[in-house]
């Protein structure tokens, strides 16, 4: 069976062991490709992340495919039917680690450029790769290191495309256009230690916490709008006391936020402070910002690749803001429009992850649709 | 300066390192004392403690001396402004470990016996003495045992004097003359674990628990009576997930119900379910009865201790049921009337745990009372 340049390197890319945070020469991989396109390759590594900032062009505009090459590790490999990082296919699906999130994009990507490149050698603007092998992980030394190196030097993306796994059902079938904002808080409320057979003594914060937390539960914090849905409020740990005879002295709650542009940080915060306020609560209160939600309206990028989608496979696609979060979060505070379009993601951390073969030529020919009709027409 | 009969036998236990569930020779060394006064001694071991069952008389009445010679462990020796186990007299104070809890009550009640014995070698009934060496620990193997292996041969208990310190500011200023029931509550709340960003696809145990935890907080289970306070719940433990970006899929909650003659374990357990039930939980549930509650109401024995405390030190006492369980929840059941009385209680399980010396001493003397009015009047 003769393998398309796109399956071919995309199994290379998934041999490649690259569990977070190691590259595994992944990035490598893809500049032994890209270099012969004249992209310029520059390693930027924090901590033990490897990133690179590949360019092709010194002129803007600026298409920025953005990806990474880390995977999330595979579980127990007895559990799955073949081996994670031995790239197999099988009934017409690409099997592996890596191959829906996101190698197989990477793949698409570069031989999209190849292509493009061999027939538009004088495209305008530039074209450019931001690769990380820490998304799945902290991603502290990742994409947001790099978009800040590229800030301190004024070099400016301007059309981001991510390759992680948009697609529902068939390729291209939904873009991502933007992502909730996630807020995380990390609440202490404070009460005071005793015995139980002398509650008079103590104040249990299990006790006079219990219907504030209702309360937070039990509030709509906005009704979304047309671009998202509603801001979401979940509890992700609970914890106090020894259980015994003890009136617990402190109760700690870890809770989050997806929320979308109708509120702010600010205004989730003040909100939650005004509930534990009514509620007379004694505590302490972190947060910690994880990303902001971000929107890229109907424009050019958006338009690119839901033509490019079109001339592709025929398919109308569909713009959604829903899941987690990605390092687009990162990209588009910059103001660059920003959106993802990948492989169907059924199968992402799961054993047995894979995609259908044909998938990626298929999104190899919808991103160099992208490139002619950002860099060409 | 001389020492009276019953500090010194009170620092002669003192100074045996007797922490839970060590005996530590105390029992041996009480039976030196009681063995010349016609007291027959029965070791009963079970498991690694060390209990006595101890009796001079065939006949009923049978008044039982009820107290532990363990004592709970000293915490940071460098904490305590003496060595813990070696007892010093100090500004008219015994200090050591089991000063107060209870060594000081067995010395005084084993030198009673040996005035009583002495004065009335012919008293009607029996006198006993049952002394476990695991009433601060997990108290499975101690008097419990012991009042099973009594009942197994009709061995009967009348009148049960706990040498517990119940006094609060003064030596006999406060009896306990029942103890309130104690009820744990084990429940495991069920949900579905989800990512936070999928809220819909999941159903967040502390979300659907938190109402119905307040409601239980909130319940108020009975007013009490005229022995007892009123029933108490309190939330012991809570504990559920991790943190990061995952919905818990279950909720763990420990209880703890002090409850009194106005409910049954039972009742409290039928209102609890139907408070889970009516918030539409689902959720296991476990408990365990630790003790039920006890009262002995005004009547041979509770005149004989407040005719003795009056006698003695010209005080009247009041009758209590408050305060944590102790070993009369397992003497109680057998019918037996049950009384606490010992030394004031303000230092004990702390470090320089104290008694005012000469408080002994009123307290032996109280116990003869007790003996004089109980086997001799
Ligand atoms: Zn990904
Ligand atoms: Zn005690």
């Amino acid at each position: 069976m003769q393998l398309s340049p796109t399956l071919e390197l995309a199994m290379n890319l998934i041999r490649r062991r690259s569990v977070t945070p190691d590259d595994a020469d992944c990035q490598a991989l893809m500049m032994q490709h890209l270099e012969p396109l004249g992209f310029k390759g520059e390693s930027m590594r924090f901590g033990d992340v490897d990133n690179l900032w590949a360019r092709r062009g010194t002129e803007g505009p600026v298409l920025a495919f953005a990806g990474h090459t880390d995977v999330v590790p595979t579980g127990p490999e007895k559990n799955w039917s073949i081996a994670p990082f031995e790239p197999t296919i099988r009934d017409g699906y690409l099997y592996g680690r890596g191959a829906a999130d996101m190698k197989g994009s990477l793949a698409a990507f570069v031989t999209a450029c190849e292509r493009f490149v061999a027939q538009h050698p004088d495209h305008k603007g530039s074209i450019a790769l931001l690769i990380t092998s820490d998304e799945e992980g902290p991603a502290l030394d990742g994409t947001v290191k790099v978009v800040e190196t590229l800030e301190k030097r004024n070099e400016k993306i301007d059309w981001c495309l991510i390759g992680e796994p948009s697609s529902t059902h068939q390729v291209g079938d939904v873009i991502k256009n933007g992502r909730r904002g996630s807020l995380h808080g990390y609440l202490t409320v404070h009460g005071i230690q005793g015995h139980v057979a002398y509650p008079h003594l103590a104040e249990n914060p299990v006790h006079t916490a219990a219907p504030a937390l209702d309360a937070l539960a039990k509030t709509e914090w906005d009704q979304g709008n047309e671009f998202f849905p509603a801001t979401t409020f979940q509890i992700t740990k609970v914890d106090a006391g020894t259980g015994s005879n003890v009136i617990p002295g402190e109760l700690t709650v870890h809770f989050n936020f997806r929320y979308c542009t109708e509120n702010t940080a600010e205004s989730l915060q003040q909100r939650v402070i005004d509930i534990l306020d009514q509620h007379k609560l004694k505590y302490d209160l972190q947060w910690h910002l994880s990303g902001e939600p971000f929107l890229t309206e109907r424009g050019s990028l958006v338009d690119a690749a839901s033509k490019g989608i079109k001339a592709v496979t025929g398919r109308e696609t569909e713009l959604s803001t829903s899941g987690g979060t990605s390092d687009g979060r990162f990209i588009a505070p910059t103001g660059a429009q920003v959106v993802e379009l990948g492989p169907v993601n059924a199968t992402i951390h799961k054993t047995d992850e894979c995609v259908k073969a044909e998938d990626l030529d298929t999104l190899s020919a919808i991103y160099e649709e992208m490139l002619v009709r950002l860099l060409v027409e």
